[in-house]
């Protein structure tokens, strides 16, 4: 393992990414193997740690590490050592992954990184008990470190994720949602909580962990918040345009689903022409066909959605370094910091 | 409210039950009523505090508030007000009803205290999410409570949390297997974690609640390991031959679902003619028929599996009893721990 020092060079985002998922493997890794052995088998499974028997694979299918990443340069940005930062980054990718397993339940979403979601290879109770195993194991994880970020972390950790969970609820119920019913800012809050909250949760933990006071957290805590909410605009971005082979999801899933994604919604709220079809093509019931998608991604382009989600990405990543600023961050550090939140802005869309 | 003081007189443990009940209503509600909002409504749902509309319902669909009892019990036991338990009450509480939330979905049991279960009223999306939310509501409620409760709290009732979780798992993949492969040993170990280790770090939380050093808090937790154990036999037996409206679910769930419960596992295992019927009726795939449940039921029986979970009910409840007075327990306390493990053991079977 490499521990690449960010004092000096700053590192470019994907780098980025991969020294954070290096330096989290192992730590979370082994919170795993702590798990009771019969749990662990789904939860392995989730992360392509193992195949259905058990038998090792090689790699994993980890994520893109971004909330680890988070996590890192925030500490360092703070004056904290990568070390400090692990155990922040386990249990924020821990929260992540067990979202994921409850999420793509409640989604049915079939695929996750290219491969079964766990719901589909062992039955929906394995992956509600593997993502609850994960949430505590989490919260596990804070309350065992030491110094501020065992006294802080598990309360300021539990307070997101209640505010996670209540956007992914808001999701499912927006789902049901005559179309013209549903605002831009509601879809915006509820994309807060769902995304948001965690992104800023990383860069507060990794604040925390590095010694920063109340205000440079809050700074760093406020940075995230608007890098949540641009990584969330164009994820949807994705959903509706990304290629299926890079998200791991497929194409028009959202759509399919009548989902209300920011762009969808920005559209619905357009009062263009192509609002008022997209409407009417989203008040029917069931699953939209693949050529109804089709002609709705063309539509929420139409109507403006796609540039509106973009440029308030734009507009998030500008106040995010606002914020940044503002927490006097070490100068190595806020480099890497600003080459993530371009990072989430700027992928492929 | 009435808070009865232990001091003295020694209350039956119904109404031990109907105090603690009361004594942790207020912080519970209070707790959930600060959840986010959208998520609040299907928690309230699953408590019978408002309908599927958010209309008030009187009363609510409370438990037999067994957990809570226990605190309380405990933390009077070494010195502690009842005042001291309430946390640890809520917290034990949530947790138990978060596990209900998710193992309703899980078992496909449409009803939970005579009412719909919230997958069933909601779908599953919202009885996952609620549950999420109760998990950690309970986290968070131990993590604000002062002195040592908040200190040590969090980390046991963790610990327990992934214990019951990979007990839950291990009971569902012991519903796939083979009747003939499956041993009494591994269903009691199951049964430990999926019942005795919330039961356990009940008894535990409320003797550090109450001021408990290390030693009287591992014999506390001792205590409620075995009345835990107990507590899932006669669960057992009730749902093969427990009155149904009194159980809140339906008669042979257990046995249509092939089961195996403790009674069953000992039936299956009894080498007796009976025991090689009941193995031969569980061999088939699908759900049983009611007349094939009525009919394993008595083979149970006639096979001694009820006989022997009974008197190993009893069994444990007499090691319960030998480490409640290894806890040098205050006498008031003591007796009415003493009557929720007879409670426990002796309902209706």
């Amino acid at each position: 393992m490499t521990v690449v020092s960010s004092a000096g060079t700053v590192r470019p985002a994907q780098q980025l990414l991969r020294d954070a998922a290096e330096l989290t493997r192992p730590a979370l890794r082994a919170a795993v193997e702590g798990l009771p052995v019969g749990i662990r088998h789904p939860v392995g499974l989730h992360f392509g740690w193992w195949d259905q028997k058990g038998s090792p694979l090689d790699g994993g299918r980890a994520g893109k590490a971004v909330r680890p990443a988070l996590v890192f340069s925030a500490c360092e940005a703070v004056g904290g050592t990568p070390e400090a930062g692990v155990a922040a980054a386990v249990a924020v990718e821990l929260v992540h992954n067990a979202s994921l397993l409850h999420d793509d339940i409640i989604d049915g979403d079939r695929l996750r990184r290219g491969r079964p979601a766990v719901w589909a290879a062992l039955g929906v109770p394995a992956a509600i008990l593997a993502g609850d195993a994960l949430f505590f194991l989490a919260v596990q994880t804070l309350a065992e470190a030491p110094g501020p970020l065992g006294a802080a972390g598990p309360g300021m950790l539990t307070r997101a994720v209640q505010e996670l969970i209540d956007g992914e609820y808001t999701d499912t119920l927006l789902e049901d949602r005559e179309a013209a019913s549903v605002s831009v800012a509601e879809v915006t809050a509820m994309a807060r909580g769902k995304t948001g909250e965690l992104i800023a949760a990383s860069c507060a933990l990794g604040a925390v962990a590095g010694g920063a006071d109340g205000q440079r957290v809050r700074c760093l805590r406020a940075f995230g918040e608007h890098v949540g909410a641009a990584f969330q605009l164009i994820d949807d971005v994705l959903g509706l345009w990304g290629d299926p082979v890079r998200t791991g999801k497929p194409a028009g899933a959202d759509l399919a689903a009548r989902k209300k994604s920011l762009p969808i919604a920005a559209a619905l709220a357009s009062g263009s022409a192509a609002g008022r079809e997209l409407r009417r093509l989203y008040a029917g019931g069931g699953p939209l066909a693949p050529a109804e998608a089709v002609r709705a991604a063309a539509l929420v382009e139409e109507a403006g959605g796609r540039s509106w989600a973009v440029h308030a990405a734009e507009r998030h990543t500008r106040q995010a370094l606002e914020e940044l600023a503002a927490a006097r961050p070490r100068r190595t550090a806020a480099a890497e910091l600003r080459a993530l939140a371009d990072l989430v802005t700027s992928r492929d869309h």
